[in-house]
């Protein structure tokens, strides 16, 4: 499986990044960035032969693994026909994807505008939502996060936006419902939803509903801890958006395409909002794309009115090729299904067992292929295990656990306190086992800095 | 050379489009998407088998032309290979990448950070230019353009802005040097030149140069007009920047990579940016890829301290493979010196002698295969032959021109009252040639419209 690699060729690629790479998100001198050689499945190895079973996804984002034949074989077949075309053109892939996807999406989410990530996405929905109602302000959460491009890390509800806060003019945040560490006192699912939805709505009544021309809200919170919220919250929130004449923006960057379970996370809840943004799972990352699917009534906003926004590689045809191979593997081979059940039957048990047994985890959340676990320092307190936006020595806590699962060969994702278990959707049980196993090993790294 | 097509498969692509894809900067239902069914060098046809020369490269990004097999061929190699991982990691593509990138960029901008298009690479030169010098107004030039994402909208100097308006809080406007319409009675480049940057210096000292953060040019503005800033105009603005602590960004997201008959615009004029933002040219638009290019100075700023942004699909391997290849087959066909040779002996001289028999014609300029033909109903006045920011009957004359043009076998680049001619940078004499002929003809319709 792990064909023959050259560590000379390894030393080679390192070199040169070092040299020329300025990488997303981080302090340039302080990187050590591992050079990765191939990756297949759920895994990738090293120069140095070493295997990593990946529990990220890359950024949560390969949802069928690494190299699924049928997906790179439909890249090489559109590579060979048509590799680009200019957006304004009418073009087999890009029409073919557009259909698939609104194929797949609640309600009237029937027009897809393509865009090449998730940050764009935003960009255009944030845009779509203050034209179609003459209103400027935007509502977003903290605890989450919506890219990093100027208007979406201002909506951002994470420590990366502070840098950027100059552009946040227009955007007003509030809090979203999360038990485990409410701000509402709550000690209830129910009281935690139910105060959840009235802090929203005094929020928006004294900002002025007039003046709020949407609410963007991730469907399962993902980087910032996936926070899968109470029953009843977004229907809530799309009867408050209802009311007041407010676009419901949910973005599906990270809990669309079958992350969860479901082909979109809205179907967990039935909700259905006015625009949704998707990106990663759609083509599984294999080219870049992402996109907003639109209600009828803001598509028919913009029928005789020109929408004033777009970008050169809308709806790439290469893109959109990686997107309608990666749709049609998940249905016929399961993959959301496969994320519901192993999610449910291995995941699930796997994560609760290791709770049991290991102090550092204050809690285990999730759905799907969808979860995370919280570490702290003590249960009942449930102080972190590093504080917020901890970084160097006040990290170390985290990084001894990262260590340990890289040592115990798997990739663990890592933000703040917290660990995700990640896999691609098509996992096997063995995989997901051995994942699990390497995970234990690891918390016991974290345990030692429990009180 | 063009396969067999089949008119009912065309209808199918059409018909998925018109219910599914919402297009960029359109109206939905007044548009009419060409269905195409495949492309070859300059070329590209319909489900009718009716072909067009391509003389917009697409969005003027299509520089090898269309299928170049190599970087076809490589694009499936890598695919085979790794056709995607995270940002945080050290990948052969994206090393090499870099490396010939940086290799190729003026001055000591040999730090690649990768994005995946024009819009954000504009948006996080603006970020890191603010963070660099801790101030925050960014100066752009009316008539430029620079992304549709709600930040580059905003630095964008045409009226794509104004409907996304509300967020151009931190930007300043100016007026760029541009003799045929001058802002500053100027009577000779020497005089715009002049005066252009005695506009822009007292625009900062009013403003308070220690509030500014960033100046962003174009080193030929494109969408806007193709304006060959006069010599002298961009060393003063460096001198300026220099002066004042500004950073000086360009963008070269279309001058970029040979359209100019150079690796890079900023070459023809001598002048070395801290940072200059590419996309387009660098792999030919075959998989979607932007980036900017850092100085020495401003990466030293985020090399113990994060840098504050990033994407999840940053330094792509398989947009990086096609860049890669891209450059590579530029190098050794001699692309960018065919766009120089070629731009200089065919396409001026074309241009000039029919500017001289079509009444229509009220300016040629450019450079290397970057060439404006501004269109007017009376040369002596140069009003233009459509109103600024014309739409529906008042656009007619330029409707009636790019009709003409379509019906002659090219397909125009259209903006206003402009066409301009920019074909692929490895056209060869025939097919220029053969461009010149149709447009030619299409020139005639704009005569029709003359006083
Ligand atoms: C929910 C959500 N929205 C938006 C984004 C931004 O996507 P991108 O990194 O492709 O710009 C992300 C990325 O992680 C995300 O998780
Ligand atoms: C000079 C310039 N900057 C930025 C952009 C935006 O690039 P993109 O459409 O890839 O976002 C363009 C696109 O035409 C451009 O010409």
């Amino acid at each position: 499986m792990t064909p023959q690699i050259d560590p000379r060729a390894g030393a080679a690629v390192k070199a040169a990044d070092r040299a020329h790479v300025f990488h997303s998100w981080s302090a340039q001198e302080l990187i050590d960035p591992l050079a990765v050689a191939g990756a297949e499945g759920s895994y990738f190895w090293d120069y140095d032969g070493k295997r990593y079973l990946d529990l990220t996804s890359g950024l949560v984002y390969t949802n069928i693994g690494y190299q699924h034949p049928k997906v790179v074989a439909a890249i090489q077949e559109q590579a060979a026909k048509l590799t680009t075309f200019a957006p304004a053109f009418a073009i087999e892939s890009r029409s073919e994807a557009a259909r698939l996807i609104a194929e797949r999406t609640p309600g009237d989410l029937d027009k897809i505008f393509f865009t090449n990530g998730g940050a764009d996405a935003v960009e255009h929905a944030v845009r779509m939502a203050r034209l179609h109602t003459g209103r400027t302000k935007v509502m977003s959460a903290y605890r989450s996060y919506h890219g990093g491009t100027q208007q979406a890390v201002n909506l951002t509800g994470d420590p990366r936006r502070w840098a950027s806060d100059s552009a946040s003019a227009g955007v007003v945040r509030f809090w979203a419902p999360f038990l485990y560490r409410s701000r509402f006192y709550a000690e209830t699912e129910e009281q935690e939803c139910a105060r959840a939805l009235e802090h929203l709505e005094t929020t928006i009544r004294f900002e002025g509903p007039a003046t709020i021309a949407a609410i963007i809200l991730e469907t399962v919170p993902g980087t910032a801890g996936i926070m899968v919220p109470p029953p009843g919250y977004l229907a809530g929130v799309r009867e408050i958006c209802d009311r007041y004449g407010i676009v419901f923006v949910l973005d599906e960057v990270m809990a669309g395409f079958g992350r969860t379970g479901e082909w979109f996370a809205a179907d967990l809840f039935g909700v259905v909002p006015d625009l949704m943004t998707f990106a990663k799972g759609v083509n599984s990352g294999y080219v870049p794309l992402g996109g907003v699917a639109i209600s009828g009534a803001i598509a028919d906003t913009f029928g005789k009115r020109p929408y004033p926004g777009g970008l050169t590689y809308s709806g790439h045809p290469l893109a959109c090729a990686a997107a309608v191979a990666t749709i049609n593997v998940m249905a016929e081979e399961g993959v959301v299904e496969n994320a519901r059940n192993l999610g449910a039957s291995v995941v699930e048990p796997g994560l609760r067992e290791l709770a049991e047994r290991h102090p550092s985890v204050g809690e285990v959340r999730g759905v799907g292929m969808f979860w995370a676990v919280e570490l702290v320092k003590n249960r009942e307190t449930r102080e972190p295990l590093v504080p917020y936006n901890a970084a160097g020595e006040a990290n170390a806590p985290m990084a001894a656990f990262a260590a340990a699962a890289k040592k115990a060969g798997v990739w663990p994702f890592v933000n703040m306190n917290r660990t995700h278990f990640v896999p691609p959707l098509n996992a096997t049980e063995a995989e997901l086992k051995e994942g699990l196993a390497a995970l234990d090993t690891a918390l016991s790294a974290a345990d030692a800095h429990t009180d």
